[in-house]
């Protein structure tokens, strides 16, 4: 349907235009927008929308689109927008926005709204509160049934969910929260007392949006109320806001693990410098890191002048320290961040991953020790590249499940410690390991 | 909580555990199961609980927690969780228990459960239509939003959700969809008919779950209606189902970019031969790929013998480009499986990247130049080293977006790309190039 309205707007067919749109689903005429190039045709569009359409295909647009789109409409159809808005999506906006749109923004703004905003933009950006919206039905412990359905009616209209009502006292404290199931199917002069839940679960507008992800997951939650330190309700959270979060955070720890510092755009909207300054400090840093190893190699250059095929195995050592430990690495932190694995559990994962390390390397050293053998009929040299094997696969496992543990006891983060930094370390193990056994068994010949 | 009730089962106040059970989530009370180490105060602790809390509980339960109270409960009970228990829960169990467990689960079923269940396993493992539940409730076309209340009140207290309701010919086919909200809101004389939306987005039975999932993100649903091949309705998915889904498809992702085989349960709880094997198979593979970089290396064995320094920036050289080949790799895998990157940006991808390489490769060879000419005062090693830093870093951003980018276009899994992978062919990539430099450079000092 996007392509058929793509082909009509350019067809200037715009009768069929606004019966197409009128079928579609808000998002996708959100990406028809996101589809064009031309703003003129973006405004044009936005005109042929039904008023009550338009509003809501907006709040499905990229930030990109909403900034093209606020430059070309009026004044007047901007207020219409802005009246339209769930609130989280007039403060994301506003978050979102650049200054001088920002100003305009605020400038067709009504007060209440405006006051809203700068109450709700004092949230910290990763907190339950920067989430939340206000646009929640409340009632009274003592509302009947019948009541709570005229409530509804009445006040439903402009609400972001009403699948929940919350029972306040009238102080705002939060009492309990009803489901509109639980007023359909109860009994008509049932109270809200009645049929409430009082074990209310709640997060503090200051709770981190991780942790409240992980409370959605756990209850199984479609929204969650937002309290204050005093209980009072300020807000509630649905879930469609709550997945966005959770595709940013794994986005984010995608990003960690491959040593690049998070960027807010995607991929193809972030310039090429701010993805440059997003990936240049890591390669530094793990770059000089890795001089570390090459100095090592100095200390060694008389046993590779003489016997420089060594320095063949180096590769293949290093790769496969490097490869262990990265499998170490992810599993342990992706346990933690899914509160699988628990800082208490320290001994059990490192001695199951020793174990493993065990298994792994005497494989890859039978393997190599063949290898070795048949290729230069030289058993101490296989002997030793297969120890050295063995003792790297376990060192790499080890750190890998060590130090992202490590980290998280310091209260850093985990992914800090993700393959790139740990391979850099693996790396200067395994050529130390090797120059040693080399001395040991090979010092003879050298 | 959790921690209370466990103190009282510990104290036998067998009294006070009921009590505060009652206060708890039920996923809350389950963990609480998780954490008993004791099969009998386990079944104690089933036994102390409401028959209605008892059987949500236990569709909160891990897989293991609910075979170990499967053995334990009487037929009767048994028969009571299984009746209550809502057909997608009920699926997943028979699917999650071993054959022992499923029979004693078949025998206790009702005749039409079991035959519910048999057609829902033949559904393939990661479609839609195994996530479906049919406990959705039903309306006609001429239903008035009167008798539609009553209806919902007569059927839906067993119903997963009823904030949805979907209108259906005679012939099951669906034509439309009414949120609980719009019945609450519109007209008591209203007909469904003029306030459903006919244009339903709805998957078919066969459909992927990850397209499910990206389904459920893309429209922010909370459920949605599966059809099969003639559109008639057979089930529903709600999004407490879809977000499972998704944490499974991100741990199966950083598995696979870690050069690990995806494994079903959590790391804990996996054995440690079962972790083995997930990760032997690509080691042994990288193991055997590196080995290639190596033979390379014994080409050169007579510059590495005059000058054994040249080796010692191997790992440097190895590190960095893989490195940034990872960092690539990493981003392009994310944008494609977030849909951020199409095939058809290719091109795009591939110059942002060389662009991004080339500023990348330039800041490091500086760094790299004068770390090395200030060190060994041999400016011509440190340009060769410098270059090859340039040369590598672009060739293996570019191998980074391209290697994924053609892994999906020829159908593959473009994971298969990810750092291991890629590391093994960037470290070839490096040595190589390095070599190709100091033949050209130094080649008169050799």
């Amino acid at each position: 349907m996007v392509d058929v309205v793509l082909q009509c707007l350019n067809e200037h067919k715009y009768i069929q235009v606004k019966e197409t749109v009128r079928e579609m689903h808000y998002a996708d005429v959100a990406e028809v927008f996101e589809r064009l190039e031309d703003d003129e045709t973006a405004r044009l569009l936005f005109r042929l929308l039904p008023k009550d359409i338009a509003a809501e295909v907006f709040s499905y647009m990229e930030a990109e689109d909403q900034e093209r789109l606020i430059s070309t409409v009026s004044d007047k159809e901007l207020r219409f927008i802005l009246d339209e808005l769930y609130l989280d999506d007039y403060v994301d906006l506003v978050e979102e926005m650049p200054a001088n749109v920002v100003k305009r923004i605020l400038k067709n703004s009504s007060p209440e709204s405006r006051k809203l905003i700068n109450q709700y933009l004092q949230y910290p950006d990763d907190s339950a509160g920067s989430l939340m919206t206000n646009e929640y039905v409340y009632l009274k412990r003592t509302t009947t049934v019948n009541q709570a359905l005229g409530v509804i009616r009445a006040t439903g209209v402009d609400k972001e969910t009403i699948n929940k009502c919350y029972v306040l006292d009238s102080r705002h404290h939060l009492e309990g929260v009803v489901t509109l199931r639980d007023i359909i199917l109860a009994d008509p002069d049932c109270v809200m007392e009645d049929i409430m839940r009082t074990s209310v679960i709640s997060v503090n507008t200051n709770e981190d949006q991780e942790e409240v992800a992980k409370m959605f997951y756990k209850y199984d939650m479609l929204s969650m109320p937002v309290v204050d330190n005093e209980n009072r309700l300020v807000g509630i959270i649905t879930i469609d806001d709550v997945v966005d979060v959770v595709q940013e955070e794994v986005t984010e720890d995608f990003e960690k693990m491959a040593g690049i510092l998070p960027s807010e755009d995607t991929y193809l909207k972030t310039p090429v410098f701010t993805l440059f300054k997003s990936r240049i400090l890591w390669l530094m840093v793990l770059m000089v890191s890795a001089m570390v190893s090459g100095a090592l190699m100095t200390r060694f250059e008389g046993a590779i002048a003489a016997l420089p095929l060594l320095v063949s195995f180096i590769p293949m050592l290093m790769g496969t320290g490097g490869n262990s430990g990265s499998q170490s690495s992810t599993t342990i932190i992706r346990s933690m961040s899914l509160d699988e694995i628990e800082l208490s559990d320290f001994f059990r994962v490192w001695w199951k991953e020793v174990r493993i390390a065990v298994l792994c390397g005497a494989a890859l050293a039978v393997v190599n020790f063949a290898r070795i053998y048949f290729q230069y009929h030289d058993g101490v040299i296989a002997m030793t590249v297969s120890l050295t094997l063995v003792v790297t696969v376990v060192i790499a496992k080890s750190l890998g499940c060590i130090l992202p543990m490590l980290a998280k006891r310091l209260k850093l983060d985990p992914a800090l410690m993700a393959s790139p930094m740990l391979t850099t370390i693996t790396d200067a193990c395994s050529i130390l390991v090797f120059f040693m056994f080399v001395m040991i068994f090979l010092g003879d010949k050298l």
